[in-house]
Order: C-alpha cells, then structure tokens, then sequence
C-alpha cells in the first residue's frame, strides 16, 4: 500500500470514529495537500464545535512537520472559526490530538515524539466529550 | 472527459471564486457523493458565516435532484452550523445559488429549471456579500 494510501486509510478511520458518536459528523477534505489554498485534513464539528485536523501517521517514535503545514492548519481553522488540531498515531498506538501550541519547535519544524504526544496531547474520547472548552 | 471529472472542475472552479475574494476560504470534500455518511460536494467560510454547497450543474434546462440529496444536504449543513445551498449551473450560463426551500418538489425529486433559478437563485456575488443574512 502507497504511502497515500495508509494516509488516508488513517483519515477514514477517524472519519468512522467521529460518525460513530451522536452528534458528530466529520469529512475529508480532497486534496488537502496537493491544493495551493491552506486547509486541514478534516474536518468535524458536532452542532457547535467545529475542529479542523491534519492527520500525522509514523512508524517510528517522532515525526517532523514543516512550521509551513502547522501556520496554514491555523489560518484555515481561522476562517472556519474552527479548532486547530493535529492528530498523531505512532504505529500501533492510539490517536493522540495535539493543539499547535503544544508542540516542540526544532527550527523550521515541529517535532512531536512519542512521549510528548502521550504528555500533552490528548485521546479521542476526552477530544470529542461534552464540556471541552475550545482552546481557540 | 468523464462526468465526474466534468463534475469535479466545477466544483474547483468554484473553490477558486471563493478563494478569490478576501477572507472567504472553501475546500472540496473527498468522496462526497461515494461516503456513506451526509455530506456537501463544498464547505466555504469568511470567518463567520459557513456554507455547505451541493454543486449540480447540467447541459439541459432543467436538473432533478432526489430529496435524500437534499435531506442530507440539510443534515449535514446543521451539524456544522452552515447554511445549506444548493449551486446550479445550466451549460454556459452563471452559477445560481438556491435554498432547499426555494427547490420545486416533484414527487420524490426536487427540480431546478434555468427559468426557477434566475427568478429564485442569487449570484455568486449576492451569495458572498458582506451583510447577507443566514437563511437557516
């Protein structure tokens, strides 16, 4: 399987979880990283919240992204007066939702690890439950 | 060109309108019509409104649309807070812009005509003005 595939089979999985719960719908969004125009992976929204979400998958235990994906996920999230967050899987770990304030700057990337997604990032469950407040 | 492929360019050429004017932002929505969940073909924000378009477009005069498209159109838009639309381009004519209840119902199809859209539909540029109010 491509390396785009085992992309999106990532995002469709979480696509089912949010369905999965009343009141929340979620999409992906086409293109998301080939079109010039910012945009997140997904997004979801339940009534009320609206969360839009770049989805990162890694085999290993830390993975890169360009300050560039993190600065476009803001300013899409902006115009949808919406949640700015970023999904993490390492392997065959849990999905981890980080908020772009959480994570460690090395230069022109962010860096997320194993062990700063599991300290400060947070399960699908707590995401999605009623009473978050939005950390917008 | 394929028919989803025809459908596809007219949906990006309406992402591009969008992207064009400032503060609006809207992306296409992966598997809109093959997803089994409700769905949009587009979302489009300014930071304050948000809408769920369906796209049809047709080289005859008038275009049929079954009410589960319309329903889950409807379904969809309230989950997000959107304003459900409906945007219609008959051959080479403008896109018109329409409400689920500005649609003739026709048994169990809703039907658009070029005459119902010129006299109910809005424009593009009605569509985004600053100042439009929700129709929800």
């Amino acid at each position: 399987m491509s390396r785009k595939s085992k992309g999106i089979n990532a995002e469709r999985e979480l696509i089912h979880k949010f369905w999965s719960l009343p009141d929340w719908a979620a999409v992906r969004i086409a293109g998301s990283g080939s079109m010039k125009y910012p945009s997140s992976d997904l997004i979801a929204a339940n009534r009320g919240r609206i969360l839009a979400i770049e989805c990162k998958t890694c085999k290993e235990n830390s993975k890169y992204i360009p300050e560039e994906d993190i600065g476009q996920l803001r300013q899409f999230a902006q115009l949808f007066k919406a949640e700015p967050w970023i999904a993490v899987r390492f392997a065959a770990n849990d999905w981890y939702f980080m908020m772009p304030e959480d994570l460690e700057r090395t230069g022109k990337n962010f860096l997320i690890t194993t062990d700063s997604a599991r300290s400060k990032g947070i399960l699908f469950e707590e995401l999605t439950k009623e009473g978050l407040s939005s950390p917008c």
